[in-house]
């Protein structure tokens, strides 16, 4: 079976999530102890994080919680800096990774179609698109939010497929993450590539339904398993 | 009486809102154009400007509705595009207007405290001050979020005043709106410069209750008043 399209997950495929997290999350940490709260950096970004982890990535309102958790009362100025320094991170460091446009450009090139299937809000994952400047290279993008279904669920792969009239193993998917990409889009029967990078790089596949097709260090490397 | 502080509206004072909004609203429609919205820029921008002006400001779905207006689904890439356009352009083009930061220095080296009086939410009216880098210079920022009172009512001026102990004839309020700057200022028995920008630069005063005790038309003037 000849491939004819490929779907990317974006966070730590497309970009270095990972790095960037880690980097803006410091940033606003230290923008909040700038602008007057009495706390140790290490504490507070330890602090964050479970907070973070706890309410989900999407709640409103994680510098107000660390404050409260904190013992001190609400402070806007702090609350303010924080995400002034968070979202000046995001902006000014957001790139693709090394080499993705032009590798994308010559999978286009070959005739590939190209999509994304990718958990979370929908404009807020084509927020990351758009600033990556990569919001023109796709066929189609599916969020969990538009479709219903989150990564590992077979259904939001099959969406994806559908709407490009394929079948699913004319499809591959390109991701991170053993238990959401690969293990999602095997089970659909889709061929399936990994990248090792960012947090979940040292996972292994714990049976045969989380083995990727191909593992690959590069996003380059693509050109050479898609011929 | 000698003068003792000075506050200071935020918008079209300590820097330029009206073009900085426009800017940013013209940029925002110019990539939801490029994006695929099928939509004449200056027809997009009028619609635009009365979706903000009936919703406010700071209802946080102005795109979702100007694509229902325009009787196109909902669509996150539009969306995104024309989000992250108006954050760039705010980011980027948030200065403060020439002159301001070297003034304030000079007035907080007469001796005199610098406070800020502000109609909006504290985080974002915060954020303004934190981007635009003035922060640190202010003794007391009082917003109509935390107060539970807008200008021009005379009890936000009057919690600034007490937030410093001192009487409202020992105060001036710097401000480019005539009705709610200057009328709710002069009413506590504060001074009152008006700041002539921005879009409310052509407005006259109604009656003495609305007459501001000095014009300027630069932010350097202030040096000129306040020996």
């Amino acid at each position: 079976m000849v491939l004819k399209a490929i779907f990317f997950d974006i966070d730590d495929t497309l970009f270095d999530s990972t790095q960037l997290t880690i980097m803006a999350r410091r940033n606003s940490i230290r923008a909040m102890i700038d602008a007057g709260l009495p706390v140790d950096e290490e504490k507070a970004l330890m602090m964050l994080q479970k907070i973070i982890k706890r309410l989900g990535p999407n709640y409103p309102k994680h510098y107000d919680e660390l404050l409260k958790e904190l013992g001190i009362g609400w402070n806007p100025k702090i609350i303010a800096a924080g995400v002034v320094a968070y979202e000046h991170t995001k902006m000014g460091f957001l790139k693709p990774l090394p080499k993705v446009i032009p590798t994308l450009l010559k999978l286009k090139k070959r005739g590939y179609r190209l999509g994304v299937i990718s958990n979370g809000l929908a404009v807020k994952q084509w927020e990351k698109l758009v600033s990556l400047g990569l919001h023109h290279l796709f066929n189609v993008v599916v969020t969990s939010e538009e479709v219903g279904y989150e990564k590992p669920d077979r259904r939001i792969f099959q969406i994806a497929v559908e709407k490009l009239n394929l079948k699913p193993e004319e499809c591959v998917m390109v991701g991170d993450r053993i238990d959401v990409d690969i293990k999602g889009a095997k089970s659909l029967g889709m061929k399936t590539i990994r990248i090792k990078r960012g947090k979940h790089k040292a996972e292994t596949p714990k049976n045969d339904k989380e083995k990727p097709d191909y593992e690959i260090k590069k996003f380059e490397e693509l050109l050479e398993i898609l011929p």
